[in-house]
């Protein structure tokens, strides 16, 4: 028969599995974490109508869809969370209680060009709360205390969540007359990070946006105000009085960083930073940026803000929300390349694996039973092979017990565990096996998934 | 603004919140349960190269695969989880360990003309065992114990595993001089059940089969051969001797029989059933089924079996295996169209609401982190409204805590904490809250998700 050549499409990952192992704990730490803050889980399809889905239109993300037709359907794969979500809150309306928290972790697809490091179907981790006609400053509070455990609960704990007020950003551009380009003001001050203040001014100044040198230096000083949250909030004060939607912006943030410690995220782990925008034009509050301190080069791993109109393309009806998401395919690579992925983590299949050295492998098979009633995630090796390729079979795989079964142990109808990281063996029954096994499993403790340096 | 109609495609299953968390729950389980017998999770791309996918080719699969391309590439959507792992398998053949045992929770697509309780985005829950080169009967006989335990722990227990073997039925046809035909034999006979005795004697005899009448009744008496399973290996004893691949078969299947009570599977819920072959050509040994003892009608909603050569379009290396699918959308449907689906479970998107009911929120904020630190699933109520609506939204929601911070709790450091069971109201500290909760969760213990009537 011609064989066709197995292959992965580029910019698709695909992982081995002691990868793989890692990654699922990754997602489950998410589950867990966004279900400690009463964000309830959602699935929506792969699939959706192209109008549906490209109802806001236009743009960069539209040239990258996935997008086909199926007999008369003219349809097209999400390229985000957040499009589905609107499109469900605006369509199960009355049958959702507000505010609405959901958390979603889903693949989403790109069609970018094909780089190192970059990914065309990729997971995002997204919680967003949606308001029904307004919502509350709070929840905008909420979020950093959001990203601080989830992050802190990877193991990870050199992050900064940035965080800074879209409505303190256009109200100083009202102050200085410039509101009409603020949009495309913030869109250069954005570069910041990458291109540095000079670049930034110069940019500002040319033709496109216009701004006087004066104006330019205005801003530059502006988002250049750096110090503790206090001294931020404090500098920030100078210009209150003179725009109303600045005042309010102020406000805010002051609200977001006084809750910070009630929400127990501590002072180390977020700054104010006036030159975060977040490209997106529908933020209207606050924007948050989550950088990892020693890689800057990464960008931000997890970020959001709070916008006014989720589902503006649907409904009429206000939908004010606030949300944040994790580039989870993206994240993983990275870890993964900065060899940042625990070792120390269980990747095995399962925590015991049940080696028969005997043809009678019934009673082998009794003591799987019996583990696994116990809650031990056990394999059975099944195959008549040397016990030298048993055992480098279980070394290869890692699993952290063996239980093997010969002549001497069917007779006495025990079991010999093996912990295969202090290489101590006892002969015992399978009970006591199962008990023995969890009480170390439990003495070593979760390992986090992320190891800093 | 002009607004796009929100909806979802038909034949895309999209669950309210507290659907979601029964779905969340089955899916779960699966996960522990496969990992309770060593299985390693996989997660492999949804989009794959046509040619890779369709490397089979033909047959009704073709016409409802969704194909599109993007750029030069021909691309298509996965239309099942084992031509996916039959590629990573002969792509990653050196870099795993075998037997290779993996679990696979995931969407596939199938573009079926879409009528109720049909699905064109559907997640199977599948797992297979794959051997290099071989790979013992005992892996086939260790499956009716995942199905089991899988079901059981959902909360079935009115259920049956039919099993057979597709060497008894190829030997038994080689008996008869059909050997030829026992392609198109097994196709008919499987309809037994859904057309009954007299019409598939009717069309084994037509002339596109043309078996003779004698033979047609040899046939079917054959299928007709019930009892316990010892009555039915017994019955089956009298035809040994005159193919090998018969032997081998009654051979595996006793086997398979012997280990039931080694793996823990009683008899009540598995049957030696001659009539079963599975419609698909590539099983070569033990095949499964798995009925609702209460809803024959809905089919098998477990199905599998021994296969030789899982990814002969890819390789030549002899990959034999053994697996089983669940198609959980299907089942999910099926079990909430019966309410068999447990209203017991919590469907909130949290353990408990914390409502403030003063303007100063600094101490509900601060019992939520405490709540939170001790692992309670706990959401913080954000709006300004009154009492009762606060009271309305927790209701609606089914939280089974409410935690009530006024004057008087602020005052005093505590909190006022309800069982929205009991109506129950008693006013302590954070933490002893936490305790409370925690204990009260616990003793209620989890809920199985599928409740019988």
């Amino acid at each position: 028969m011609e064989k066709i050549k197995p292959r992965t499409l580029s910019g698709f990952m695909e992982l081995l599995p002691a990868e793989q192992q890692k990654m699922e704990r990754i997602m489950e730490t998410l589950r867990r974490t966004y279900s400690l803050y009463g964000f309830t889980p959602l699935d929506t399809p792969l699939i959706e109508s192209a109008e549906v889905l490209l109802a806001k239109g236009g743009g960069e993300t539209e040239k990258q869809i996935y997008r086909f037709t199926k007999g008369d359907s003219d349809l097209a794969l999400r390229f985000d969370l957040t499009v589905p979500l609107a499109k469900y809150v605006a369509l199960n309306y009355s049958r959702l209680a507000f505010p609405f928290r959901r958390y979603q972790i889903g693949k989403v697809y790109r069609g970018e060009r094909a780089q190192r490091g970059r990914f065309r179907e990729f997971y995002q981790a997204d919680i967003d709360i949606i308001g029904d006609g307004r919502l509350d400053i709070i929840n905008e509070a909420e979020i950093p205390s959001i990203i601080y455990r989830t992050f802190t609960s990877l193991g990870l704990t050199r992050f900064k969540i940035r965080v800074n007020n879209r409505k303190i950003l256009s109200g100083f551009y009202d102050i200085l007359g410039l509101a009409e380009r603020s949009g495309d003001i913030m869109r250069t001050v954005d570069k910041l990070d990458k291109i540095g203040p000079e670049k930034v001014r110069a940019l500002l100044m040319d033709e496109e946006i216009g701004v006087t040198a004066e104006q330019a230096e205005e801003i530059l000083r502006f988002i250049a105000i750096k110090g503790t949250n206090a001294e931020v909030l404090d500098a920030l004060g100078a210009y209150t009085g003179r725009s109303e939607l600045f005042d309010t912006g102020l406000a805010e943030l002051g609200a977001v960083t006084r809750y910070l410690d009630a929400f127990g995220v501590p002072e180390q782990n977020f700054a104010i930073d006036l030159s975060i925008a977040r490209g997106l034009d529908y933020y209207t509050g606050t924007v948050y940026e989550t950088v990892m301190t020693d890689y800057p080069e990464v960008g931000s791993v997890c970020s959001g803000g709070r916008y006014d109109n989720l589902a503006e393309y649907y409904t009429d009806r206000p939908l004010p929300g606030v949300g944040i998401s994790i580039g989870l395919t993206r994240l993983f690579y990275v870890l993964n390349e900065q060899k940042m992925l625990s070792d120390d983590i269980i990747t095995a299949p399962a925590d015991a694996l049940v080696i028969p050295m005997t043809e009678n492998t019934a009673f082998a098979v009794s003591a799987c039973t019996v583990l696994r009633d116990a809650g031990i995630r056990t394999a059975l090796y099944t195959e008549d092979k040397k016990f030298k390729a048993k055992m480098s079979y279980a070394d290869r795989l890692g699993y952290p017990f063996v239980v093997l079964i010969g002549e001497d142990e069917a007779a006495q109808g025990l079991v010999s565990c093996k912990n295969m990281q202090t290489g101590r063996q006892e002969m015992l029954s399978a009970d006591a096996a199962a008990e023995l096994i969890a009480a170390e499993l439990k003495r070593r403790g979760e390992a986090a998934i992320i190891k800093e340096k």
